[in-house]
């Protein structure tokens, strides 16, 4: 049988991002694995870290074994000082990362591993980037939601990077249809599970307090609820934000969905930050990204923890399978 | 010496309150607790649990003996059924709350303990109340801070029952300042820690980001921070939510000051719900509550769990020590 094939994107070149692939590529796996980025920079993480590491053509065999990468090549434009940002190499970053996407779209890929992007660099050099999930989304024409998971905690967001005084407005009955609808067919295909259950949060303190502390529960959330569930899904809520993430509780939901960036994730990085990886659904592909920055200080230290981006590939492998036996 | 002596209302009175607290009547302890409340009640609560308790005049030593509380009487107007909610007795819960925390004013007590209140029930009667914290800090003239903590944990809010879309217009200077120097000095006076470090989170995600997602970080948060560091505050932030509460950047500080309800709340309860209470801070005497609801459901069967209301009574003993201590 032909090994699942997944894009891996180490990201900023200055950062953690290579020497993180390093460390994924000598693990034993049945996949493969093809690196998107600069050989050199890859080779000199290698050396650093004092690991062996080969770089092979793409549709090479051996793009699954340990100690093994494919490679598609993005020189970078200077020379890399680790730790040290250069505009001239955003670009194939950003290269990087369309062309390994455009390789998922076009199932040459089963699915996108990223590792840490600088957005201000990559702004700096001039290209427009809000962040990765947005350059993926707009390239495949798709609405997406950010879940962020570790382990059997899963939280996905409604709004993500909005200053906090628009987050009412944009908690519309289409942002919720919109957002609960794609973590479900994601729960089901790829996460196989056969009827999720999934939590709910409201907008306000208490879930609004049956409408003494906001009418969003009751005018925006619970009414797009109500026409979800006749559609089939299995949804708990609106729940207060503050009780919700009870360990008792959690244990009975396979997601939760919150309605904005910290009303959701404080709890998911306080229980499993090293572990913790964002998952960007609604794609036509599955794509799981680190779930930490650049890290430019610790950068060349080899100290930098590589557990996210070895539970990245682990899950992009295993939402790529169920998502290939679903087919 | 006296024993310090603490004020203890039990709350609603067809709650778990009464329950709880004869739980907490038969714990050794060096303080005296003076409940304030209905005598058949509590009798009754002690009878279902099969436990021992002798209700004294709240002038008797033996009102820190275990198995005996202080009594100051005020009388349900109407026989209380368990689990179930009565207008009538609406107005005991609330004058047992004035009267004790009148007592603490008045410096008869040293700190105060409250049960569990039914919001709901307390308005049908007919008696304005927004939640015992507010009743308190009217009753004080006083500004207030309400946090909550368990073990090491210390969250405060600058804003607490608020509908979402009103929150970034309530991130005033003053508002912060307030906070943040009740907060600084009742970690220093109540709590006896000589410098305190405290976290303050940003309002938006990623704390604004530089001002890319909000600029109340840069417009309120940190100028009035800067002026508190001044005054002596030891101050870290604004700083991202999501990973603020990372543990190991937990150990550095000694509270968490959150801009809102859902930000601050979920990993203080996620973390250590059972153990958690609620302090109000800038009053003249210590007040802690039970962070839980009166659990009608859960009255009169034995089942509920008294560690949040130990905690309290343990932490407003040791509250009221160190206020002593540095009077």
């Amino acid at each position: 049988m032909t090994p699942l094939r997944l894009a891996l994107v180490p990201g900023e070149p200055a950062g953690v991002g290579p020497e993180l692939c390093v460390r994924l590529a000598q693990r034993p796996r049945t996949h493969a694995l093809i690196a998107h980025g600069d050989p050199g920079v890859l080779m000199d993480a290698a050396g650093r870290l004092g690991l062996a590491l080969e770089l092979v053509d793409p549709a090479d065999t051996a793009a699954s074994q340990a100690g093994t990468l494919g490679l598609v090549a993005f020189p970078v434009a200077r020379p890399v000082q680790v730790g040290q940002l250069d505009v001239a190499n955003a670009a194939s970053v950003i290269g990087a990362l369309t062309a390994a996407a455009r390789g998922c779209i076009d199932g040459r890929f089963a699915g996108l591993v990223t590792g840490p992007v600088h957005k201000a660099i990559v702004n700096d050099a001039g290209i427009p980037y809000s962040g990765t999930t947005e350059l993926l989304a707009r390239q495949a024409g798709c609405d997406v939601v950010m879940m962020l998971c570790h382990d059997d905690l899963r939280v996905a967001l409604v709004t993500t990077h909005l200053p906090l005084r628009e987050v009412a407005d944009a908690i519309t009955p289409a942002a919720i249809d919109r957002t609960l609808r794609i973590v479900d067919g994601a729960l089901r295909r790829d996460f196989g599970i056969a009827a999720p259950r999934i939590a709910v949060l409201g907008l306000n303190p208490h879930a609004g307090e049956d409408g003494h502390l906001g009418s969003e529960e009751i005018d925006v959330i619970a009414p797009a609820m109500a026409t979800l569930r006749d559609a089939g899904l299995r949804l708990v809520g609106p729940l207060p934000a503050d009780t919700a993430f009870l360990p008792a509780k959690l244990a009975d939901f396979d997601a939760v969905v919150a309605m904005y960036h910290d009303q959701g994730l404080p709890v998911l990085k306080y229980s499993g930050f090293e572990r913790a990886v964002n998952i960007t659904l609604g794609l036509p592909y599955p794509r799981v990204a680190v779930d930490h920055g650049t890290a430019l200080d610790l950068a060349g230290t080899g100290q930098a923890d590589p557990s996210s981006l070895f539970a990245a590939a682990d899950l992009a492998a295993r939402l790529a399978s169920n998502r290939a036996r679903s087919a």
